[in-house]
């Protein structure tokens, strides 16, 4: 496992949670001109448009435990290289909930109380979604998003777009989910906020682990019968971003 | 027909139903920070984009019987293939409506009373348009929406960006059509939430299936028209997404 | 002229006037979940990012008398076919403009004295701004707009990409100017819908006849003197969607 | 150093500051259908997706001092030719602001006490964020905005998307950044409105030309290290737009 790679993938996490779950903290309630949820959409999605134009031709650009998990189950990314990539997203989330609280500490109005971006289902459902509601919905929708990378990456589809699909897939998903679970789809960018808000949000923290990876598995595993092509690499990298 | 191209089709209006209307359903009034119908519209965009460059080289990646139909019309699909590809499609939009029921019932205010993202005209247009209005809305929406399409994935149009057009031309009808017809131009759609509406939902359907076939269909003829281009293949499937 | 370039500039012109204005009369200001001049600003600027794809490599998709003449002023295309396309564009709006006014006024609370999109200055600005103010605003933008169409579209630009730059930047203009004059930097999109307001439209519809079209040439030439590249043509379209 | 390359970052800055500046200035807080700060985060984004399309092969489409000591801390600029930029840069966003405050000042209830875009820290932060808040966040979102960069015009990177990417980087760093100083990321931008503003804003402008060019030369560094390829140029631009 070259080692690039690996502060790749933490960098590229660092910059999809912090600047993706600073968007909800600092900008999304703003009064009166405040981005909303559609900014925060946005800003989700974009933090892998930039990276994966980035970092893609390094490491991949996964930022997300589901989607590396997701991609072997898919046959094009090697297992026994997963704990690698997982630990340096993780480190790269927590890294960035920790810059991101001491920048919003420095406001007045400034709570931890408020969620500061974490998950939550039940009680701590943005919009009061039940638990099998908020399973359901990380399931779905990370499994449609590794399907999505796994065919916009396909060697079939056009060549360069692949970090503009995934990107603004991920802005999707935000689209629809954010009032159900905060929407995670990606474990690493759930722990680090869980971590400084503690108590509930780390209790509640298992789901945004099982579902996104149990999704992120079917979903590779549904496009890969899909494709059933003889071109689909079984081992490997393949990059959104290809080299060449 | 093969039946992966079949199984794409499903799998692609799933994901235009469930996301589109889920972000309606879903984000669309959250209070204070809902996405509105900008949110709507652009979420309706990004499944065309998404599913574009993830299925394009497998079927064409249609999503809509009126997309098929008035690629026929125009020359671009062949005639006896549209039973397979519509009923996949509507296949698709039925699951799409069935899991966005089960997530939105996990929210305590949820009722499907509020018209589950259902299109109608007249009294139940959100802005109460009557029904020659919607009627011709969806025409002309569906005609240029269509236009576009053939347009994009024309021979000599630039390669590769016509997943970007299509969708991005399918946000633009939905920021002008919503407040007509909470905006179809697309029959699988819209038959998926009207099976859960029910009532009023159902007995308007007719619209939905008749104005966007008519209109896709016309706008098939009007490009054939236009480029009237020896390049243009009479049979077969032209993708959105050429594979090389 | 070949008459197929004429029409694709008509129902392209018809295209960017229809779910142009069509959004803002018909989406911007719904209760609640409005688009607003955000959603508005992303209506016009799709617009041409879709016609681009679709007829860029048919007529070159100006759909504006004010970048026909710019790029005429650049060096770009001919000055005798200058009339036939800002005939067809005109025609292309007026068109817009009565299929509009038909869906609009199937609505209970239309009246034409909202504005109906059309544009003017002073006391029919939508933020009253002066006349001097609206002059400079619509010089600058349409003279930055075709400054970005003629480098966009220039031969050693990106290939394909000229769309997405021209619409995305159609977007930033109005992201900027529409509470000045309600945004024309077109005379084709102005012309629409002030024929249906009549009275101050009409009166005040001069300005932006002048104001973009002095623009557009000044944009044009200051391109030209920026590149003073003997790879420019002289004479002849250079659409912005280059067929190979 | 090419006169014309200098003109370029002149006109390409003033684009930036007077759509980007003018987008909060006059549409940001226009009443019930304003852009919000979402419209003037993308609008910011979108100054750099034209004019990179548009100038990019001419200057590399700097526009930004923290950028082009960026660029050249990451061994893709000559230093030695960092002075003439910077101050064609600077002049850019001098005139813009002189010509948005024509233009905003035909406005019956401009004042530009309301800071004109200024940016702020401390009591004039739009948020109120402390000092140290303000110099973390404008550090860290100018050092991952110029690794982005770096990434982007990577010769591995695919060719053409870099504007894209760059620009969209820039709408996401003010979707999280404004409610902390306005966000600057570029001296130059910051420059322009401060002289009008004059006060507090031109005693708070040292922070907006310290924090960014630090940023960005730990960014030029970080990418070099994370790259470390034999490709990279040690001198020379680097345009983001390649000509070929």
């Amino acid at each position: 496992m070259d080692i690039r790679k690996c502060a790749a993938e933490a960098i590229g996490t660092f910059w999809l949670t912090f600047a993706g779950c600073g968007s909800a903290v600092i900008a999304a309630a703003f009064p009166q001109v405040g981005i909303g949820l559609l900014g925060v959409a946005l800003a989700f999605g974009l933090t892998v448009v930039t990276m994966a134009y980035a970092i893609g031709h390094i490491s991949g650009c996964h930022l997300n435990p589901a989607v590396t998990c997701g991609l072997a189950a898919g046959g094009r990314f090697p297992a026994h290289d997963i704990p690698a990539y997982v630990i340096a997203q993780v480190v790269g989330g927590l890294v960035a909930a920790a810059v991101l609280y001491t920048i919003a500490s420095g406001a007045p109005a400034f709570s931890v109380e408020k969620g500061f971006a974490a998950n939550g289902y039940g009680a701590h459902s943005p919009g009061q979604y039940a638990l099998t509601a908020c399973l359901l919905t990380e399931v779905v929708l990370t499994m449609m998003f590794v399907f999505v990378i796994m065919g916009a990456t396909h060697g079939k589809a056009p060549v360069g777009f692949a970090p503009l699909a995934i990107g603004l897939c991920l802005t999707l998903v935000h689209l629809v989910g954010i009032p159900v679970t905060n929407l995670s789809v990606n474990p690493a960018r759930s722990t680090g906020p869980a971590v400084f808000v503690g108590g509930w949000a780390l209790t509640q923290l298992w789901l945004f682990w099982v579902a996104p990876i149990f999704g992120g598995v079917l979903g590779g595993i549904l496009y890969r019968w899909l494709s059933e092509e003889p071109s689909v690499q079984v081992t490997g990298i393949s990059p959104p971003a290809p080299a060449e």
